[in-house]
């Protein structure tokens, strides 16, 4: 043993089965962990779940499972993930973000110091968002049948306005807006994980970006739909919508800010930066004639300050999206039809 | 090869990696598994979440994550689990269960078939509880880094009734009731994993509650706290409530229904049946005077035809919950210390 080596820490700075057993640990992970990091008087009441008053109008709900790995990397983890994830998905609803639920399933021989970690970084990404986290479950399986951590983040919203939004609203004609640069979660994990080495060090755009969709609202845009680009990136969000609502739409490439050193790694790895997932990045579907002020409205925001048009809804027909190249040749750009980046988020 | 060994189903009936990846292979079980099983308005919109119209009210909102080793037991699965865990909460937050979220984790290599079994499971419990299963996620973890299925179900309910209740409301003098008899869940779990053979099968208590809840508000009892007796059973629960609410209780053994061969179980392995799982068993703290009302209305429904009074809440004291046992001795009844049936749910 040398100062190299240290001691890894005692059996009981780790998470046994007993904390996922309902008895005095895990008691001490509520009393100590997740109580004084998420205290709320919704989550102080130790009910079976969380009671409040909502004034009469529409809700969303949405759910997520996380299980990105590494837990840690650059530009965010786990935790602040499963917040802006599920905070995110409520915007995409049109939805004001305000409670979360927060389900852990941990794995026996996970270290104490890096759950904390990932609960303060939820903290700090619930406080930033101002969302409460009103209730959670705490699970623990034996070593081997987890790894680590496990999030689940389900968010309840308030939409405060009457525009009903989802894809079956997309209509030919409406201009496609994306909110800034992609490729930088996925291309950031993919980096952390295979240790790969590119002349920058490339961080996740993890960010949550409800405000800017709020001001959308706020200023009277009409918005058709909205679709942050998580798993399968920007080709899997145009395609799923195209399908759902029945429609043909094209794509400019020179038009989709994708940063060098980005389109550098994914050239590197074969990858297609449109196909990579981001945590901080959204298109919107809004009326072509609303396109100008919509992106107004965008820029106004750090997260999506790079707000740009990089396409067209064009038709009702097959559902089918093109990609004019920076080639100028169209395409068609699929959704990944394998595991690219598997454990993203 | 031969009759008795034959082939592992082909690669394709098999969970991939790619089934979570957000691309094709996604889409499919969105189209084939989760889609048609669990069909309704709100989740059939396809949308990032679901958008729905509430009154002015009280809603309630709980989240479980559910790790239940092994996915099928006698009297239940993960599936009906995950449902009936969440619907059961809810009650216990005193609230009408109308939706819930899922969540799943699938470990690569987990067959399609078993997947199929829970989610038609899943479906059956919901149509059962009226409930609607309006929106989901699904990842895919690498093989040895899950256990098959995990399934987080988070539950939104309304709450159709002026009462507030939770630990902090138990006083002096509540009567302590219990809806049937305890342990069998737990016991049939073990049993399973363990290839126990008792002379019966015993089969887990796994079962709605919100009926028998919502009838004693609808015939006007006062229902000061609910809780229902999942991981460290009757012993934690009670443990729990006494913490929040500070509060000494006084149960009674001969009171407390355990059926011969869930004792005899217990005894084999050394449990205490008090302190196991059970999926369909819950307490009620209701003023004395209320108790013989309640106990009326809580033997109209199957699943609580052998309710019972149990105990009494004695004094606003330190936290103790003590038990008269059979042999007329007051012991304390503490909660597991370790870890005695680990992923019971």
């Amino acid at each position: 043993m040398t100062t190299t080596c240290p001691l890894p820490p005692p059996p009981s700075e780790r998470i046994l089965l007993a904390h996922g057993g309902g008895g005095k640990l895990t008691q001490q992970l509520l009393d100590r962990v997740f109580g004084p990091a998420f205290a709320n008087p919704l989550l102080d009441e130790r009910h079976d779940g969380a009671c409040f008053t909502v004034p009469a109008g529409r809700l969303a709900v949405t759910t997520d499972s996380h299980v990105v790995r590494p837990l840690f990397f650059p530009g965010g983890n786990i935790g602040s993930l499963a917040v802006h994830g599920t905070v995110n998905d409520l915007a995409m609803c049109g939805a004001r973000p305000l409670y979360l639920t927060c389900g852990f399933i941990l794995e026996e021989g996970l270290e104490l110091a890096a759950l904390h970690r990932v609960v303060a970084a939820m903290r700090d990404a619930a406080r930033a968002c101002g969302v409460a986290i009103i209730t959670g479950d705490t699970k623990v399986v034996d070593q081997g049948k987890g790894d680590g951590v496990f999030i689940n983040t389900t968010g309840l919203g308030v939409i405060e306005h009457a525009q009903l939004i989802g894809p079956r609203r997309v209509a030919p004609g409406d201009a496609i807006l994306l909110s800034g640069d992609v490729g930088r979660h996925g291309m950031a994990i993919m980096a952390e994980r295979e240790g790969l080495q590119f002349e920058s060090a490339i961080e996740s755009d993890c960010a949550p970006v409800h405000e800017p969709v709020l001001a959308l609202f706020a200023a009277g845009v009409t918005v058709h739909c909205l679709r942050d680009l998580t798993r399968g990136g920007l080709a899997a969000a145009a395609n799923e919508i195209a399908a759902v609502a029945g429609l043909k739409m094209a794509l400019d490439q020179n038009a989709i800010p994708v940063r060098e050193d980005v389109h550098a790694a994914c050239e590197t790895l074969g990858l297609n930066p449109l196909q990579v997932a981001n945590e901080g990045r959204f298109v919107a579907f809004v009326p072509a004639a609303e396109a100008d002020r919509a992106l107004a409205v965008l820029r106004n925001f750090p997260v999506s300050a790079e707000a740009t048009r990089i396409g067209t809804v064009t038709e009702r027909a097959a559902p089918l999206v093109t990609l004019r190249t920076t080639l100028g040749v169209n395409r068609i750009l699929d959704v990944p039809s394998g595991e690219q980046l598997p454990r993203i988020c």
